[in-house]
């Protein structure tokens, strides 16, 4: 039980983001031993020598405290359960874990953003904590992984910021809104990717307000007009019947025997075109901004569409 | 210059995420002194202490062996200057900054997400760097300010991630996209922003096609319809004379001398008003999925719009 005070100070230190790293070493009895530190960082360059703390009171100090090797694995942004998995007590945290060796016999993680094999160099107090300093033997890195982070007692996404990104400017008429108005942003960046998209669409023969019909309904088949509607009226700022009659005129849409719409087989045939079209166009742009940016970019626009819905229909129930 | 080894070491050690802090302390003649450092960290809850090294090499290095107290800032994201300032040589680093001074005379930056005043408690060598282990005499924070991260060699933004978030949606149908298809996230996230503003120009009189020409007015006056064209007929997926012609008529814009169209006084007045719900909603959003998400939503999208504009025009010269 921490005090007040002691809790404040934690929260302080959280103000500085670290990445994440799990530490291993070999037992004396040869079982592997595993924990999660963000306690990590480098200290010299020539001798190559990194450093991590461990508090006096942790159940594995005495391993570490006469391991001569262990090994600091440095987490990918993808690693997060493995985070977890070694910040945890009291179960068999390798267990079903495809391990690596080192040349000293450490245990070795796979698919991390870096590994550091380390020969323990010494030892030094730190309070309630031990700093172990390790001479690094031998590393490994792999290139464009984003990172895990933490930051404020939680996980954190980070994505590089970018300096050849010139400063957002501001309306050169008073009252108008500014480049880095998040609604010109979202607006710019949709119609950005739509416009592209839209010649895939217009060699199919169809236009904006067909496509929004077509593809939701390649998301859930046999729905009624009021039913689509609930859907993407507010993307398409009015009713789908012109669309619908308009799909159903092309030979798109189908109705049921309950008189519910759905793709044709031609029309499903197309819009599997379509929606494959709209892949590749997502793949360039991916490739085109960085992954790393592309995944923390999908992950806020989920968080913001999860977060402003405010009674929007779900598409994917 | 490093070896190719040391800079492999140096490269694969920038895998792991850190904050960045920068630490002060004064000099024997009363003159400040600071730098700029990732190689902090946490040492021990109780006592309190941190810890951080400084390079051999390094020209401010008597000043702090000699220094029996020195502080950490830790810095926020919109710090970035203050860091590259404090990390450069031979200027005065502290010109022209507004500064505190701690209890034991210790020169203190202001602005940071958290600073630390701290009395040296041990120097540890660490190869070719000294390890500063300090015990804290002092602290603060400020809550709710995203950290200044740096990441393979470059600064980074970090976005808290949310347990909360379920995970992504398959398609239920095959050959239709998925939940975190970027398409598809764009266009919602700009829906649901342009739904709740569609509200307020519906009050206003005008739809959606008309807001588009009227904002666009609003940014640059005296456009012909070619030069309206060219900015939004992506946007609109058609050429803008209909709403353009309805504005008019609708008394929002008038012609110039010279033909080029502008906003009426009255639809000047109007957009502003419309520019000001907009900004109302875009403060409601960002509160809702947070400041530090929001700041690097926008800083991702607009290096997705210059990533992928293609040609398509600034509005903004």
């Amino acid at each position: 039980m921490l005090s007040s005070a002691a809790r404040e100070f934690r929260d302080a230190l959280g103000s500085f983001a670290t990445g994440v790293t799990v530490i291993t070493a070999r037992a004396a009895d040869g079982s592997p031993v595993g924990l999660t530190a963000n306690s990590f960082n480098s200290v010299s360059l020539d001798p190559p020598m990194v450093l991590w703390s461990l508090a006096r009171q942790a159940r594995s100090l005495p391993v570490f405290q006469q391991a001569t090797h262990w090994a600091v694995h440095v987490l990918a942004a993808e690693q997060e359960a493995l985070s977890n998995r070694f910040a945890r007590a009291g179960e068999d945290k390798f267990a079903g874990l495809e391990l690596d060796t080192d040349a000293a016999g450490v245990p070795l993680l796979k698919g991390c953003a870096a590994r550091f094999s380390c020969r323990t160099a010494i030892q030094h107090e730190g309070g309630d904590h031990l700093i172990f300093v390790g001479e690094v033997t031998a590393f490994e890195r792999s290139t464009g992984r984003a990172p895990l982070v933490f930051h404020a007692g939680r996980y954190a996404l980070a994505a590089h910021n970018d300096p050849t990104l010139p400063q957002p400017r501001s309306a050169r008429l008073a009252g108008s809104f500014d480049e880095d108005f998040l609604g010109y942003l979202l607006g710019r960046a949709h119609f950005q990717f739509f416009r592209q998209f839209r010649v895939h669409a217009e060699a199919q023969g169809i236009g904006d307000a067909e496509w929004f019909v077509a593809s939701t309904l390649s998301l859930k088949a046999g729905l009624d007009e009021a039913a689509i509607d609930a859907a993407i009226a507010y993307s398409l700022g009015g009713p789908c019947g012109p669309a619908l009659a308009a799909l159903r005129a092309k030979g798109w849409v189908e109705q049921d025997g309950e008189g519910l719409y759905r793709l044709s087989e031609d029309g499903h045939r197309r819009a599997l075109q379509l929606v494959a079209a709209a892949k590749a166009l997502e793949a360039d742009v991916l490739g085109a901004i960085g992954y790393d940016r592309g995944a923390v970019l999908k992950t806020l626009l989920r968080r913001y569409v999860a977060s402003t819905e405010a009674g929007l229909p779900d598409l994917w129930v």
